[in-house]
C-alpha cells in the first residue's frame, strides 16, 4: 500500500508547555492532529477550570481556532476539591491528571495521599471527567513502579470508584495492557516511543538521554505486548504520545528531564509500527477512534493521508526560539511514511 | 573510632588512560593505593608485554618509581595467542583482561568467540597470569547480562580451565558473589560506586550521567548483597574500583560514556561503607589483603591512616588539562572520612 487515508487522529496525551516552548512545539501536534489532551504540568500548574480556560487560549493564539483543538485537562493535586471539578468540567475540562509525587517532570507538588482524593474521584465519575494517571509508585524500584501502582492504586480504585472512566497514561508493561479487557471503564494510552523503546535502548550500549522518558522503556517482552494491544485493534488502547519536549541543555547535562519529543512525526512512527506487523487496517481505531469514543468524543470528520514516502527527522526544531532548540526523537533519520499536512501553520 | 591505621592498600581496577587524562587522574589514585592493576583497554589497546611495557613507563613517568606500583595488564582479544600470553608475562604482566565486543568503552574489538581463546586460558594458567572478566554477555537485555555470563562463559570455563585464577570484575549482582566460596580459583572485585548506587541512582529520579556504569547498577537487594560480601570479611572478595575517568564532554551529552571516576575518594568511600556496617575491621582484608593473596604478590608495607574527618569532594577535576575535566563521584559532597595522603605527588 503506497499511500492511504485515515480519519484525523487525536493525541489523548501531549506536553505543549507554556510561553516560546508553547510556540515552538505546538504547530507539529497541530500539523497530524485535529484534537489533543493537553497536560496542565506547567509551573504553575493548571489546577482549575479557569487557569485551563487561560492555558487552552494561549494554546489557541498559536494555532488559531480552527486548525487544533486543544481538550483541556487539570491537575489533582492534594488539595483538589469536588467542588473545583464541577466547576472545572462546567468549563469544558474534561480530565484530571493525576501525578504521584516526584514520579516524573514537575511533579513535586504530586498526590502524596491517593486515597485522600476519593470524594474527587467520586465527583469527576459523577460529572463525567475522566481521571488520566501517571501510574507509578514513589519511591519502588524504578522498573517495579507501574506494576506496583497497579496492584496497589489503580485495582483499588477501579473496585471502590466503579463508575470513574480511568485512563492509565503510557502504557510501559504487558500486566498493563493485560488489564483492559477486565474493565470497562479502563483505557491505556501508548506512546509511539514505547512501541520502539526499550531499556536498551537508554542504558544498553552508551547513555541516550533523548531515549530517557518515565515511565522508561521496559523489557522486549514488554514492548513486544504493547505493540500487539496496540495493533490488534482492542477497543480502550489508544494513542497517548507524551511528547515531551525539553531544551537540549536539560537533557544533556548533569541532571537530565525525563521525556522524548515524538510531536514532530508521531502519526508517521505509528504508522510505521502497523505497518511493519502488517496491521495498518486497525491503525484509525488507535489514533482516531477508540480515545474519542472513551471520552465521549465526536469522531473526527476529516481525514489524513499516509504515503510511504521518506520524512527526514532534523536534528534540532525550535533553536532559534529557546537556548538549544530540542532533538526530536528519531533526529537525524528518515522514516518510511509521511503524513500529508493537515492545515498550513506558522512555522512549519 | 576517630582514626585507625590500616595496610596500604590496592586497587585492583583502575583506568588509568593515557597522555593528559593519565595525568590527571594518576596522581588520586597514587595518593591512596601503593599499587593499582591498570586497565589496558587504551587506543590502540594493551594488546602485548611490549605494550605494557611502555604503557607502565609512561605511568611511571607521571608519578616517579618510587611513590606507586602500576600492575600491568594485557587485553585479551580474539587474536591473542598462548605466544603473546608467555611473552608478557616474562614481563611482568600479571593479568589477562576480556571484554566480550561492545559491552564497555572501547570493547568495540572485544571478543566474540570465547570459546576460541581456551588455548590461551590455559597458557595462562600454565604461566600464572589471571584472567579478568568484564562479565557481561553482548546482546542480551542489560540488567541479565551479568548473570548470562556467569552461566553461559564463567560457570564453564571455570569447569573446563580448573587451574586458572578468574576475576570476575565488578560484580553487581547477588548471583556473583553468591559464586566465590564455591570455586578456589574464583575472585571478584567489587567498586566503591556499586556499594552505593543502585538502578534508581541511575535512571530513577532525573537521569544522572554520572553514575552510568557498566555493568549498570542493579536492584537494592544486589547492592546489599554486594556491601554483605564486602564487608564480611571473606577471602577472594576485594577491591577494585573501575575508576573510570571520562571527560565530562563526553557524559553530560548526547551519548554518554559509561564510567564513574571515584578515584578522587574511593579509600574513603569504601571507608564510610564499612564504618555504617560496623565493619571496619573487616577493611584491610578488602582492600589490602585479599587481592595481594589471590594475585600471588607480597602484602603492601606501609600503612595509611583514615580519620574520620570530613573529605570535600570537588565539583571538577583536571579542568586545566582536559577539555572540560572530570566530575568525581559524589562531586559537591563532603565524605566522612579522610585518608593520610601516602606521598607527595605532582598536582595534588
Amino acid at each position: 500500500m503506497e499511500s492511504f487515508t485515515i480519519r484525523e487522529p487525536d493525541d489523548f496525551h501531549v506536553h505543549l508547555r507554556d510561553g516560546p516552548m508553547l510556540g515552538a512545539v505546538a504547530p507539529y501536534t497541530a500539523r497530524q492532529f485535529r484534537r489533543a489532551l493537553v497536560m496542565p504540568n506547567l509551573t504553575p500548574p493548571v489546577l482549575t477550570g479557569a487557569d485551563a480556560d487561560a492555558y487552552r487560549g494561549r494554546i489557541q493564539a498559536q494555532l488559531g481556532e480552527n486548525n487544533f483543538k486543544p481538550l483541556m485537562a487539570i491537575k489533582i493535586v492534594d488539595s483538589t476539591t469536588p467542588k473545583m471539578v464541577y466547576e472545572a468540567r462546567k468549563l469544558g475540562v474534561i480530565a484530571g491528571k493525576l501525578y504521584p509525587e516526584g514520579v516524573t517532570t514537575n511533579s513535586e507538588d504530586g498526590v502524596r495521599s491517593f486515597e485522600g482524593l476519593y470524594a474527587v474521584f467520586r465527583a469527576m465519575a459523577d460529572c463525567g471527567m475522566v481521571l488520566c494517571l501517571h501510574g507509578e509508585s514513589p519511591g519502588v524500584f524504578v522498573l517495579d513502579r507501574e506494576e506496583h501502582f497497579i496492584e496497589h492504586c489503580l485495582l483499588p480504585l477501579l473496585k471502590t470508584v466503579s463508575n470513574l472512566k480511568v485512563v492509565l497514561e503510557h502504557a510501559t508493561t504487558a500486566r498493563a495492557v493485560e488489564l483492559v479487557p477486565n474493565f470497562g471503564n479502563l483505557a491505556v494510552t501508548i506512546t509511539a516511543h514505547h512501541l520502539f523503546l526499550t531499556l536498551d535502548d537508554v542504558i544498553g550500549g552508551m547513555l541516550e538521554p533523548h531515549h530517557f522518558c518515565k515511565p522508561v522503556a521496559k523489557r522486549a517482552a514488554d514492548r513486544a505486548a504493547l505493540v500487539h494491544a496496540a495493533t490488534s485493534g482492542r477497543p480502550r488502547i489508544f494513542l497517548g504520545t507524551d511528547s515531551a519536549p525539553h531544551d537540549i541543555s536539560k537533557k544533556e547535562c548533569r541532571s537530565g528531564c525525563a521525556g522524548v519529543f515524538t510531536a514532530f512525526s508521531a502519526l508517521e512512527l505509528v504508522t510505521q509500527v502497523f505497518d511493519e506487523r502488517h496491521a495498518l487496517s486497525h491503525l484509525e481505531n488507535f489514533t482516531s477512534r477508540w480515545g474519542a469514543e472513551f471520552y465521549d468524543l465526536p469522531l473526527n470528520d476529516g481525514s489524513v493521508t499516509l504515503r510511504r514516502e521518506p520524512l527526514f527527522v532534523p536534528e534540532t526544531i525550535g533553536a532559534t526560539v529557546l537556548p538549544s532548540g530540542i532533538r526530536p526523537f528519531r533526529a537525524g533519520q528518515r522514516l518510511p511514511w509521511t503524513a500529508t499536512c493537515r492545515s498550513s501553520l506558522v512555522g512549519l
